[in-house]
């Protein structure tokens, strides 16, 4: 199963993805006023930790961060560049750019993850489920060391709703003669879509 | 090693074992006002986090829950229809209802789990803490997610300790000529009524 | 790579770190008022929550702990025995004592890591992290359980720094004709002695 279509630009979104999931990881980390060596953890764990979660359930190794040392080494320089120009960067990097990088980071990863799965003989329903805890997990765990109740499970905002669906879509895409790369990446923008209506039109989910 | 004696039976208890878990990942995930997402993500992780830990720390693979999609599938479903009557459920299933479903699951997971690690040639010691594991790990991660200290570490109640002991009873039995049918359901069924006695004298353990 | 060079020295060294890591999730599982099961297993937990998590990322099997069985019980009985006499005990073992125990500790485990990590071909970058992870994740776990911010990523002290340089230094040490042996236990010593010359002179690291 193909799920590397166009290397270069995949390159540039995983990096950016990976990016900014750090980023919210350095922003939590900092608040909770821990130390260079938190902080850099943190960013770290939430970067990589939704991938790292899916790896374990599915025993797949290497992990994506050891076979990809070098987003590990940017993450580590990035992250002792850019501490003290926080501010700054934090100025210049609307809430905007942020939401809209998330969005598309999500969408890849949770479907690329589904494609794992299913290369893995992963039954569909949990083929989703990783494809999920991918999206999510990252944000989880940051949230659970930074001591709070996970955000995604308490703020109402459709986010993994949006990579439960996607992720289904691409399921049913494989069902049909489309070809891999046309279902993964409409199933990928389908994601980043949804994720960006709700944001747009401040979509609430229901608390049972 | 034959560890599924009866498979009609088993599957009834393991169901009803499954739901007993998701229920209190429920309840306590509710009251932390999480939305439907964080809920059942909760409920989900406390049926089969306990397992997923030791299949994990075993390296065994497929997952329980990924081995039998169904049971995945069934949460779901339940989580979805259930979660508007969730206030009328919460009335007709008593406490004394939920104690001893709890209960008959704690024994049975715990001796199915140290069978296997028996299986897969852990040392016993190892293999009794792979019982205990199993049993309580499941709302261990309930708590830590919805930032608790967890329960089961702290609220003094004989839990953990019944499937200590009831785990060394299964071990003992492997030196004698008990047939392992018996062993195994005499020894859940141990840990089933020292956790049932233990509730209804409200016997406490001591703090260091 | 031979990364055991004198079993006797060796396991009394592991044996002491194992116990002054076991220690200090008893002392924080008990502050938080945990009955007898917590705290024996925030114990178990604190001692050998690294080397886990390692030993999951790199997949590898059987865990220090099972292939260990006498450490595990080593710990057991030291809780059930130890466990009334504990305020004697904390009067007896001074801070500088646990100090220099936990820094010989954390040299040893971290530069082991590295071997390992190196052995299973992991990237150097990578291998350091492992190194890292090994030092200071059973106290993060113990943190986590018992609902703080871990301290080590926030408490400012160099800790997980001197395993980071000291783990380098091995890494660097590869590239010599030094021999194994001295490799290991110069780069062990070196982050011992840092640890204690930053505990010494109270040394701080910066917030971002």
């Amino acid at each position: 199963m193909k799920i590397v279509p166009a290397v270069s630009l995949i390159t540039v979104i995983e990096v950016v993805a990976i990016l900014v999931g750090a980023f919210s990881g350095f922003i939590e980390a900092r608040r909770k006023r821990m130390d260079i060596v938190g902080v850099f953890i943190v960013a770290f764990i939430t970067a990589f930790g939704g991938g790292t979660v899916r790896d374990i359930l599915l025993d797949k190794r290497p992990l994506f961060w050891v076979a990809h040392q070098e987003y590990t080494i940017l993450l580590f320089v990035v992250a002792l560049v850019a501490a003290p120009f926080f501010k700054t960067i934090r100025h210049i990097v609307s809430e905007r750019l942020i939401v809209w990088a998330d969005a598309v980071g999500l969408g890849l990863f949770a479907v690329a993850s589904v494609a794992q799965a299913l290369a893995a003989d992963m039954p569909i329903f949990v083929a989703v489920m990783m494809g999920v805890i991918t999206g999510i997990f990252g944000g989880v765990l940051r949230d659970i060391i930074c001591n709070e109740v996970p955000m995604v499970f308490r703020d109402g905002k459709p986010y993994a709703i949006c990579a439960f669906f996607g992720c289904w879509f691409y399921i049913a895409l494989q069902y049909t003669t489309v070809s891999d790369d046309v279902a993964l990446w409409s199933s990928a923008g389908l994601i980043t879509v949804m994720r960006l209506l709700a944001w747009r039109f401040d979509l609430k989910i229901s608390r049972p």
